[in-house]
């Protein structure tokens, strides 16, 4: 038997809408470096989704990509961005950012979200030093949604955030890379449209909803650094057929592909926390959206090893282990349900 | 009537061999960042067809970040890297390679080409400068092939430049961007395994021999550099979906597709250069590959613009302009002799 | 009356013996770039000083561009340098690290102060994470001593310490700003001797005792890193006049004078600290060397703001300020003297 | 006998009224980093000396550091610097722009000038280009005067450059490592004031004129970068004891000091330069300042290496050498005789 696979939303190829459009474009010649006319549609269907007029759209492939080139983009030199000690950014990029030549100012985490009065305390703290000029300057707040953990912010939560970094005059920056899980769950407070109003610049992940790859990054106001296509191309970020990105997001925001997407891994993954809570497992972290942390105990963990793929998340003294199954817009009702018949 | 393509090799999407992969591979679950099966037997083909049990071979998804990644993981700080004035990391990278903390050293081109005894002399001069402690260490060589020209080194030229490489100890890289359109032409004296013989790294260009994206860097002797992989992450290039770039190349190179890919090209531009030379047109460089460089007047040229896409080269004063044509896999018979006849 | 200045260690300008001999070579011609007598001389003063034949030693203006140098010159371009959260350069350099592109991976202080044991912790939890490609590779470990409370490391420390850096093959770097502080403590357990033997790297501050300007760097086992001068020149630390740094030294290190500099600074500091424990004052850390920490109400702080010079060092929300006093190679005795009586 | 030194203006260590003013103040408490009354005044009399009040001014250390600082500082990520291929900053500070991430963009020399006319040319060709996008936006210009070959720009050059400058809206920067001997010469068509008036940033000399270290960089018009001092702290070049540099300043620029070093350095080199014509001997270039290249054969060359200490500028295939004689403040006439006579 094959083993089920539940190790991350990024392990199938693409949604069959997307290669459908692959090939029917394969022989059409189009202008390069993101000028195309799919790259144009597809940022069109953005801004009415997130109803924002005035919004500036560009798609990158890859989200560490993205990330290194946002920040970096829109921070002086002298500033870092401020992130949860657990921000995909802090922790996971090898040290993208540092690269670009800023630091990471790290907050505390809270199941993967940074608190409002946490991040107020270090803004005041900062400009109140008599020696700031030796430090850091933060110049913007990173965050994820939903975040490493899975979990999401509240309404009021980004309110009283993008509040602070408007008093601070500091961009407020989310990455996406799983938006779609973000928007669909029914936990969800906050919609597309009210984190375009709350965020100066976010990010739409498509590799982990669908895409072959491709992420799309929204300014949400006219605040597109300028100059930006040469900074893309500088760090070897402009693909030259940019409508590999421009295609496969005009096909997600058709027909509410990217929702419908969404919605799936949603409903496989509530199936899953269902089944898990009623077999009695204690889950590690209470996530609403595609990923689901549980504990088991670790000879529980080696025999499902051999059946299923899976991320062991962290281990602890006591013999179990906290592991995470990932499901998404692939995932298959049967391997869910032959997934917990394993559990 | 549409307008007939010739701006670029990178104008259409990809092949149907590879689109073909992408849809019955779509449901397969597969390891991220570049562990998975396919990116292993892309690999694997592709050092039987260089020829080196030793080489190490990673996907990466453009040309500009190729060169950015293998240029600066290569160089210690100290050092820049040796390119001809019009090379692509010179000219038309938006400075990617200075945003990675290093200088390119140019030396003057010849049809697009570094003249060894110029690169030795170039050489001889730093080492034996009393100050060179405060210049830039002469690190690396970069040649493309074909060039910017379209131009090919001979067996000879790119021997005497990899012989004074080694001499110096300093590594020869070789951007192949469009590799398959130099190996195929009739002119070409050299084949794949005399370059991975020859060079210490090399690329071979898939973005624009048919795939959506994605090059193949090739160390050709146990060189890569020590922890490539983080390196890879930290400027953002690595691919969460690596198999993306892997299945591509698995594909180009089974059954030969990546050579017959170029012999198409090849075949278009020579149809294409044979009629234009019949018709009396000067050549404005002798280009044995895919891209076929002419001079005509300006109203030829607007008449022209009415009815086909290509690139303008350079103005000169007279009157006249030098235009660039490029054919590719993707190339149709049909639209050479069309664009002859309106020439 | 004048104000009694405590601010600092570098508030005063150089010692007189410096500054005799500044005026006795004044017309003496000499080579540039730290090529010179003096530099050499200084050199071999050091190498003897600290008992190591292999030693390479170095000069450069200031501290936080030796810590910038050291530290990118030593490190892969995927690595990151670990320290003390409070550490000098993961605090107060403006982000100079993550500037050159690397990260500070911090570690809790105690006091200023790494324990060996959750350095251990933070790199075996580095090499087991599967998923350290992600990661900032742990490349270096940066400990200040003194550190920025004034704190020593014993000898045991130091030395499992540095066990811990041999054992995973990353070297360790201390940055001795305040090095003649802590060497002419009555607490120290480590001389100079014991330090180049348990470190890879250090710098012997001289801006902070008694020099203009300039430290001195070692490495203190032939590992300098290779074409070290062109890596100053191009991070712009090679100062024309190198030997305004080494005649300096080369001072610093005849008769015994950086140690007997470091003696007075301390005497002045035990004076002050007895003065206060006398007086009942509460320490805020207990401080060996020529920093000291104190609470007072914020009363007494502002009565004496007018009266004196010192830092404000953390505020409390009982109305209490920790302060600090600095003592130097340029404290005089009866300016202690008063400052007590103030208090 | 000892050796005639005339390799640099930066051989000697520094003028007597400065040694003083060090001495005179060594026990004086200051605060730290260029906040003191030294930097103060120092900036006061230099604003007064150029006629800008609206100018800003900060001491830097050395002339790459400054290079550095200034040209990263005031360019976006995605500029480049124009320079003369002479320019220090493109061939002698080893690559120390490109490590701050920008190309320098170059343009012939003339006598180590750049030419109104292609600058002009270079920069219409940029903007003309439709694919600028892909290349590195000019965003400053840098010149040195005098330049490396000892020239001087005329008023009328000065003014062509400063008003394209203007025009593309680019400042124009200009490298007065030798700024003194610029303006002291005979030939001198630019006064301080002028230079002040037509550039948007310059930078004074102080380590070739008399100081120990140092250069002045003057903003002429509040242009200075937000945030600078971050930003010079960033970069390792901030100095704990600024007044080490405001102090020479404010001596330096105290009873025209400045210009009367520089008058001195000009008085030996016409003696020089009148001595070596007057002897028959070709010069290499016609240099009204302080450094004099001279054409003497290899055996005078050889002969002449006993007695005197200066550099080989270039050598010929026909048996001779530009050697170059530099004078400065420390210069003494009865060494200028004894040289005119060893030739």
């Amino acid at each position: 038997m094959e083993k089920l696979w539940f190790k991350s939303d990024y392990q199938e190829g693409a949604c069959p809408e997307i290669l459908k459009r692959f090939t029917e474009t394969a022989f059409e010649p189009l202008s390069g470096y993101g000028t195309d006319i799919y790259c144009k549609s597809a940022g069109e269907k953005i801004k009415k989704a997130i109803g924002c007029e005035n919004a500036q759209v560009k798609f990158i492939c890859g989200g560490t990509q993205t990330n290194q080139l946002v920040i970096s983009s829109m921070l002086k030199s002298y500033e870092g961005v401020v992130a949860a000690q657990t921000g995909h950014i802090a922790a996971h990029e090898a040290g993208a950012i540092e690269y670009s030549g800023h630091k990471v100012l790290t907050l505390p985490q809270h199941e993967g979200k940074i608190l409002c009065e946490e991040l107020s305390s270090l803004l005041e703290k900062f400009w109140n030093d008599d020696s700031h000029d030796h430090m850091v300057y933060p110049g913007m707040v990173y965050i994820s949604h939903p975040t490493e953990f899975g979990t999401l912010y509240t309404k009021e939560e980004l309110t009283k955030i993008s509040a602070v970094c408007r008093e601070y005059k500091i961009p407020l920056y989310l990455d996406g890379a799983r938006l779609a899980y973000g928007l669909m769950s029914e936990e969800a407070e906050l919609d597309i449209k009210t984190i375009a109003e709350l965020c100066d610049v976010f990010y739409i992940g498509g590799t982990k909803v669908g895409a072959l790859c491709g992420e799309a990054v929204v300014f949400t106001n006219n605040n597109m650094p300028c100059e930006f296509v040469p900074q893309i191309k500088q760090r070897g970020a402009l693909m030259a057929k940019g409508w590999v990105l421009g295609l496969q997001f005009d096909t997600l925001f058709t027909d509410d592909l990217y929702y419908r997407l969404g919605a799936h891994a949603i409903e496989m993954a509530n199936l899953l926390k269902e089944g898990l809570v009623k077999k009695g497992y204690t889950l590690y972290a209470d996530s609403p959206t595609n990923q689901q942390f549980v504990i088991i105990t670790n000879e529980k963990r080696d025999e499902l090893c051999e059946k299923a793929v899976f991320e062991n998340w962290e281990k602890f003294e006591n013999g179990t282990t906290a592991v995470r199954f990932v499901t998404s817009w692939a995932t298959k009702r049967e391997n869910v349900e032959k997934l917990l018949e394993l559990l």
